[in-house]
């Protein structure tokens, strides 16, 4: 059952609220002797932490992680790994007017539904606040991953505009807010977000998520696809409403000529693929490519515009969401994004060795 | 652990290859004392079966399902329901120039990888062949349901045209090869598929699902989240490489305004939303409203038309996929994308009331 | 979800009634490119095929089993087997009488309560005649853990006679109907058992099953012990009530100096123990002695004396169990309790390499 | 997957070493708007808190417990319940001697041999102070079965020394320090263990626990059978090497006759077993009778008595376990198997609910 828990072998169980007195993590199933401390964790994070720009909510939180268990002089231990997170900025008194009603496009009203009781303080169990543990996760998931494979990801699109992907530059990723990987497109944003958050509205976002260097042969034939529990994974992450692999919808419009990648034999004996439609993953079974996944976050919905609601007691309200939000949750969704992709290679990683010990790591043939 | 395996409470267990002596499945925790027969289960598997039009494969399977266990006097006895079809129209002479050759766009290569050994013939486990048994498990999802669930699904795409929205008809859907709710756009899919067909290529396609009478309450906070769930499934579907949720990839060029659904209290006590951006769940749970889903299923990678590949033993070839295909499989995508979020939705109410039993099953508020 | 599942890894799920069509399994995880034909799996479905002796039930069944799926040329490809046996000599005349009456000692009633409908015939679902499929299953669960580990049984005790352990030979295994690896205990418990069974009786029985050759590091820490998983398989046959380990209730007996089995240094540099009290298993982990395991089935509850019981009317009844039945359900659990081990066991070494892909197999340790 | 959770439904996962900063757990699943506080779980952790008797580990631990999650106002929320507890008296220097040897009866071996690196600090993640958590976790499970289930147990064994059955007594268990329900064998083997201590040996114990009032249906009927489960749970406890239900053991040397629980109407509609040979479970489902399990405990390994192990440098040595040990470990799993058969019964009260919802509480039959 995968009510709070996340993967199969590569485990991760969060609990905790927004304002509870801390949030924390249950990684199980990391494998033993890989060194790990506090530093690995902390820098993504950082990356993922409120209050670094004007363009993301101004709660403050410096976010530091404790490790609580399952490592010992410096190494994992192949026992579960606790992680825990302080809350230190809990201002309730922001949130005592939302106590009883429901904030549209929240779940204050599905949780009053379904539980009858909840913890309304920032959301309680539905903040992003949770993100941070998945943040912390998959900074272990990249050990189990190695170095041989890379994750990162970017922010494409905020409200309707993309960024130019011909400009596209990793570097210029980290530097700017919006992890936009196009220096034109961040200024561009920059005075989007700031007339967005000035009027009291917010935006939309698209993120891009990247691994590179993954193996061949991760992922199972029909339900244990590996495109399939990515799906899973992002939409799993707050405010996000679509997931795609490749080219994703726009395979939809391809012929099948365009769509399927060739294949041809390199020098060295492994197999190329001469393009990438399918996304690295094709029959749920990763190809070697890069894994390419992209996720649309939907704008925060937490306003300053008063919005039509009811409230607890069957009233029709008016609401008016004060407190400290960011104008587009999207763009803290990028490290969080990175880290359920890490999530869900690591745990595939795993159970690829379970089954196949012996698999081959490189898309190499024998020749005759 | 999920490789062959679907859902938590409601489970699905298949097995089966394409060119096998029969598929099957398992469907373990359904409920007792439902009425099922193959009577009930046989219509959806005609609505998918092949053969039917010139626009899907030629291939004729009967595809006659049997109930093996589970089902006592015409009633399910809360054992696992065994389901079985055989195999009949195995040309397995159709792929024997496969055996060597991976198939781009295909996971011949990927299984190749992984496993070192594979069934071929027309793609073994990773045929299309295997959502048979998704479709079946479906219907008796839908048992579980109940007859104030409704879930029905249409194709809204095929390569680059798309149905007209305000000419939607239900009734429409039924009356054409495609599942395409609007009669003009029918006409239209016609004559580009023939010309696809003729041509020796393919088209990829977007369903649209939709279930209405869903109670709200059902999903978990966080990774059972029921979008997220609904991805993972509809992604695992063959050929599938996008899923969204109501808005969608849209949502990400709206405002918060524009995006959160507002809410006003019925005469009836019941909450009622003003639109539905959100595909009727917030923060992982249904809201009561229909769940509103799409996938994008890219074209068929059998085609007519010589592909550069490379055998298994490291040989560069040219390959044309002889053999019956359908020239768009999105169209027999239509009931199996019903059948996944049929089977979401069952689990999801089991799970529900495992935790919450005296849940309501409406958005009824009390009035002061 | 266990409720007809068994393992994590090596995941087996079985369906089907007594008086059914037929019974089944899918064994899901099982690594590719093992051998692997019916021939591998019969033998073991004949040591506990019914009518061999007139010490186990007359009916007839010659429990073919067939390979639908998951076996290409041979050779397992990594994707689900399922396993079909039919079933053949369903006399439901014979439990006409019990359709409407609980047989005492049998879960007649509970699932009459639970499940409100059931397939009474010869018990339906909670038929012994579920266990083939776990003997079949345990075959294939052989072929993973190779030819290095020995997995075998034998019945220990019927009623109050034990077997004298001094004269154990487990040649004679197999060369009396019983099991019993002690001849003149075999010779004993065959007037013992014509006696019961002449008198409409029956009579409880002790199993003991062993696995050699395991390697060390199988298990896990705390929930995932591999005695507790051993103990809920064992339990999970059909009349079993209790399980031991190594010295299992006689341990309670020991002193800590008595209990505790000693290590030294053996000549090769491998760890030895000087006993084996532990049957194999410390902190839930293997130590590479051999895995010692007890089992108590208790004496048939269908016995052809008349017993007070109910009927689902609410009414007082007598009721006598005709049919066909073992008067020590005992001996036929052998072959089973062994499929469980070997099932446990191959479930935990695809576990194992997927946490610690270079443990070691033996107990070596350096030599400074 | 379950190397450190428990359970499906009512989902408990546990972390934290012996001589780490603390040990918590998470428990999932549990329903929304059962009251709870601190003060709920507080008491059972105390009757299982070290340094309460000389029959007990001297090691100080207040075991305070906190609740950091899933509790708002005084209710559970249905989100995850974080539980947490501080190590405080962790005299790490005790056990400085034991990081490079193994000693007998303990994990240290297999967790070598599996993990490589392991926290040797008191056993590290394989302390018994891992079942302070289980304990926890067994507060919850009883606020789930509500009031109208007891959950009890009681120490029949010390040694070779039982209690007498006919003098049992529940109140008497609560007034000393054995949890002994009869008192001239509590007298006894307050000799017996304080003999025991002082010869620097240890002595091994038989516990049993029941639970009246449990619902008839609860179970499923292969490899969820409720004794299954039970058994599994029981030998997840550490140092426990033996379960049985009901007669156990004892019932392989009945005849059919004197097992198998005879019934009978009960003026009030309900079903009436004359006996409870089966100990309250027939097919893996509950009668309604009460479950009755018992366990036996081996000795504590760690003694004052040299004994023969080995180094990680491969070397012969002699231990001597010096530290704070219960000189009988059995005592303080009374209150451990009572949680683990609570957490049980809670995992199977919701599956049971999810499955069949309107399934009848009592053994009531209808009259004609």
């Amino acid at each position: 059952m995968s009510h709070n828990s996340f993967g199969h072998l590569f485990r991760v169980t969060t609990w905790g609220e927004s304002h509870g007195p801390a949030i924390g993590c249950v990684v199980d199933g990391c494998p033993p002797g890989l060194a790990l401390t506090e530093d690995d964790i902390q820098p993504f994070l950082d990356r993922r932490r409120p209050g670094q720009s004007k363009f993301v909510t101004q709660r403050q939180e410096p976010d530091r992680v404790r490790i609580l268990s399952g490592v010992f002089g410096g190494l994992t231990t192949g026992t579960p790994i606790a992680l825990q997170i302080e809350n230190e900025d809990q201002r309730s008194r922001d949130y005592g007017d939302i106590a009883d009603s429901f904030r549209p496009g929240h779940a204050d009203l599905t949780y009053h539904l379904k539980y009858g009781v909840r913890d309304h303080r920032g959301g309680g169990r539905s903040s992003a606040r949770e993100t941070a543990m998945r943040v912390a996760a998959g900074a272990i998931a990249r050990k189990v991953l190695g170095t041989g494979v890379s994750i990162r990801g970017a922010l494409v699109q905020i409200g309707a505009e993309a960024v130019d992907r011909a400009a596209w530059d990793w570097a210029v990723v980290e530097q700017n807010p919006f992890f936009c990987p196009d220096p034109a497109t961040a200024s561009r944003w920059e005075a989007t977000l700031t007339a967005a958050r000035k009027s009291g509205s917010s935006l939309g976002a698209i993120i891009e998520v990247q691994a590179t260097g993954v193996p061949p042969g991760l992922g199972a034939p029909i339900y244990g696809k590996l495109d399939a529990e990515i799906a899973g994974a992002l939409m799993s992450i707050n405010a996000v409403k679509a997931v795609e692999i490749g080219d994703g919808f726009a395979a939809a419009a391809l012929s099948g000529e365009s769509n399927a990648d060739e294949m041809r034999m390199a020098p060295d004996g492994t197999v190329q693929f001469l393009s990438n439609h399918a996304g690295g993953i094709l029959g749920g079974i990763s190809t070697g490519q890069p894994v390419v996944a992209r996720f649309a976050v939907k704008p925060t919905s937490s306003i300053l515009t008063p919005r039509l609601s009811v409230d607890r007691h069957g009233q029709d309200v008016e609401i008016l969401t004060k407190g400290r939000h960011d104008p587009c949750v999207g763009i803290r969704a990028v490290p969080v994004g990175e880290a359920m992709l890490a999530c869900v290679l690591a745990d595939h990683v795993l159970r690829h060795r379970a089954q196949v010990p012996d698999a081959p790591t490189t898309t190499r043939l024998p020749r005759n």
